[in-house]
């Protein structure tokens, strides 16, 4: 049943989907073909459902700082990181560095905008970029069930490149102490993490995974603390989709994290992740039919928590 | 047995809200004794469970727009309303005029800030400030179930005297065009309907009223439409503590609106209804004692949703 | 030979002052003739010349915050005055509010703001609006030599009914504590000073009291202290045109003083005092023709001071 | 007569100076002597007076930014280069980079702060930051008319290791497309132009030079056009003093350019140049001496033009 209700929501989402854009600030995410469209969904049972392109390969990006927060969470412990970030929504872009001049302590305002992460990722007791990277990609191995999540060479490249608007946060955090380190290294794991490639199946397994309270359903490890799993929730809930969270909250009323990648990973507590997949972006760099898909099977499915 | 963790909780909570301070802002709700702590709780099928000061009066302030926004919703439409005023969390302060001015077209963020409020009201379709608060107030009174839901008169008074930063806000939205209309009489009833007076128990119905999708499990009618309510507990969950509802999220992890009286309304989908009452604040203007008898309330019941 | 140069002026200005537009935000300056070009100029010896519609009378509007500004420096000392106004030039527009909330101590950056000359009206130590006005006008008198300065009654009437950006500035500033007492009374006299009526004679005759250290050249009167003068000039030359101020320094080189009527007094010390009247304004609130002419005449006459 | 009273100038000022402090951001600054008094003065006509300690060298600092503005305006037109940057005055810091985000077209304020400054300098028709640092240099020799003018390599090192803010500032800028180029070049050639190092009586020389209108009176050379030399005197009297500028303008009401190596140099059109040294700074890192003795300067002989 599910199954079918998958397609169907693929089906009337398409239209829609095809009036979004791929972004193109990061020259090899504007090669994706819009037209893709993926939806899996996974219970806390460890059952699993799929449709379209549930099988194609993009980069996590931004779905990404939800997995290193969590790492840092375990490795450093909740209070360290919350003293270098807020936990607070905000209604800047995610590359604003407004209000990291305007607003004494200059602390990112959460993990999940772009400032936050980078602070988030220097924290991390880990040597070097690869190292901390590696770390990164093991922890998301572990939340997706699959040894398949690797670096896309090409994205990465083509972040590090293109990254003016990261380096000048970056810097601007070390000049009023807010990181420290050296930032070519911290920016280089940043990207490297943005550009783990996963599918639609994987985040519907970490979406899962953080459901059930840490334990991943499939392969039955307990990769997260259950408390770290409901900061993360609480995070994605609140600041999950950049500027568009509050409306996010309306539409679908569930925990989810957005990557301009192309994908949305959401998270329904005790019950089910889902991973959607539409490269074509809204204005605010959230998927346009991976929203739609989720606001559906919502809808379809009484996913809402809210 | 919920009866006795409400008393439990109090008792916990006690010493960590006496370190909260009184608005002082408004004269007369300086005048309120930090010492008060009273929680009630309502359950979907109609069941209520009370302790401390739950019965004691104080006024809604901010947990009022919760109401005129719902009034609103059913009054003009959900559209007309979110043309007017945008969904979006906000890091600012629940006072703030900057981003008005920095981000055309100038919109409130959200209704739950004083701005959005003060526009939400400005587009019920009533003649004058005592209409335009007498429609809230009977709302208020549906979804409390309470009858003995009246204006404190001194509040008002003290409101009216002393609200050169809400002022400003409404000249500032006319002269924008944000905001059309009476500014006096507009601020007239936002003053009024914060100036409601409520107890502990009320909320609680209250928010079991939204918890269960419109209908108030003690009068049995059909208040608000579940679709309103489902809005209405998105935007508590993401925006309802003011800059402090990241934390919260966190924290407590369910849909929530505090207002600096001291109140703290809680709606657990499905579920309770929660009222919680400590009239000493923490530095963002929400209650301390409310947000800490709520998070214990929230591990010990298992309540969030987050 | 001064006659025909001011005569020449006038001619050039003509086709680009008529891509000017009145100002529309007050509806009464709205009705003015986007035509009228005037011009006189105004020795600190006691000469005077003029040409085109110099005796057309037309608002001070800004420019009267010159006028209580020297007032405030007289009455009540130059350090109190600047002990709640800065005098820092700005890059906001002259109505902007936004830096009063985000730079504590919240203090206007400069008296030729309309923040700033708000707070330096209140300081004045006169019991009402009519009286803090006509110690205002009087000054004005004396400044320009002429007794023929009053209200445009209807000019004040329309700024009193369309100021709602002032109201809000001045609701913020009492809500930070950066001004006090009867907001409605001291926005009034505000409206009044900005709605004197004066003509580009009288601009050029105080532009040269002011040139000559406040020694009214055709009265013979001193006027102010010639430390006030230096303040004035110095304000005049770094704020005098809003966030135009940097651009009319580069061109024209002398300081100056503009009002949206469609006036601007300039003051070229020990020499000259000038007035220029165009209604029809450029994007930033001053006159297109009247900063024209002003910068062919300090070409032609070797005006500049920088 | 005149070397007696800039003895006395600095005999006065002393007290005042010493509670000033060294700017220490750059480590290399932070080294310097804060009891360090200089100043010279020279005329048009080619007279020259010094005091104190007038023969120290010190880095030009933000000085050079007047050096490069000129150069750049000679090179590749008025036009071209304010196409890129603003020549409005800003309350805002030296370093900020709010005002870049927040106001598209999101170009600098004015070529007087640093963001103004390094896309300034990112127009110079030249290959490589060596070769626009020695166009610069040779320009600031010819003003200054002293051959005499190099690199210090200790304050450049050091400025390049500890300058995270000014990388953050043109990362920024060229992610929003007002600057091109290679970073690390542009600004490579940005620290090198800061770090020329110059005496109290070069600073005079080069203020000199700009007051004839171009003509170094010391070695008859036309150095700048005159055209140019006005539009670099009319922003030193708005924008020179980062948001000290305004208060500089009252008290002093000169024309004038500040470093934080602790020089000020300031221009008198048509009469004489000043350079003055004390590298204790004021908390908006204008020199504190420095400003003293240019008030005493100008009062004593009459130098004010506004």
């Amino acid at each position: 049943m599910i199954n079918s209700v998958l397609e169907t929501v693929i089906q009337q989402v398409r239209p829609l989907a095809r009036q979004g854009r791929v972004a193109t600030y990061i020259p090899e995410l504007g090669k994706q073909d819009p037209d893709l469209l993926g939806i899996a969904m996974a219970s806390v049972q460890g059952e699993v459902w799929t449709a379209g392109d549930w099988d194609r390969k993009f980069t996590m990006q931004s779905i990404s700082k939800v997995v290193s927060l969590g790492l840092a969470m375990v490795e450093i412990g909740e209070e360290r990181v919350f003293s270098r970030v807020g936990v607070d929504p905000t209604a800047d872009p995610f590359n604003s560095i407004m209000r990291l001049e305007m607003v004494a302590p200059h602390r990112p305002q959460n993990p999940l905008i772009n400032a936050g992460a980078i602070v988030t990722l220097s924290l991390l007791p880990h040597g070097e970029a690869r190292e901390r990277f590696e770390a990164v990609r093991d922890l998301a191995r572990r939340l997706t069930g699959s040894q398949d999540l690797n670096l896309d060479e090409a994205v990465y490249l083509s972040e590090k490149e293109t990254s003016d608007r990261n380096r000048s946060l970056a810097y601007f955090m070390r000049s009023v102490g807010v990181l420290e380190g050296d930032i070519e290294d911290i920016l280089d794991s940043y990207f490297m993490q943005c550009s783990l490639s996963v599918n639609a199946r994987d985040l519907a397994v970490m979406g899962a995974t953080l459901a059930s309270g840490g334990v991943n359903p499939f392969t039955g490890e307990r990769v997260l603390p259950s408390k770290v799993c409901r900061v993360l929730r609480a995070l994605m809930a609140t600041c999950g989709l950049y500027d568009g969270s509050g409306e996010f909250a309306v539409r679908v009323g569930v925990p989810a994290k957005s990557g301009v990648g192309g994908g949305i990973v959401a998270s329904v507590p005790m019950r089910y992740g889902i991973g959607v997949f539409g490269p074509a972006l809204d204005p605010k760099g959230n998927s346009l039919g991976g929203i739609a898909m989720l606001e559906k099977l919502s809808q379809e499915l009484s996913l809402r928590v809210l």
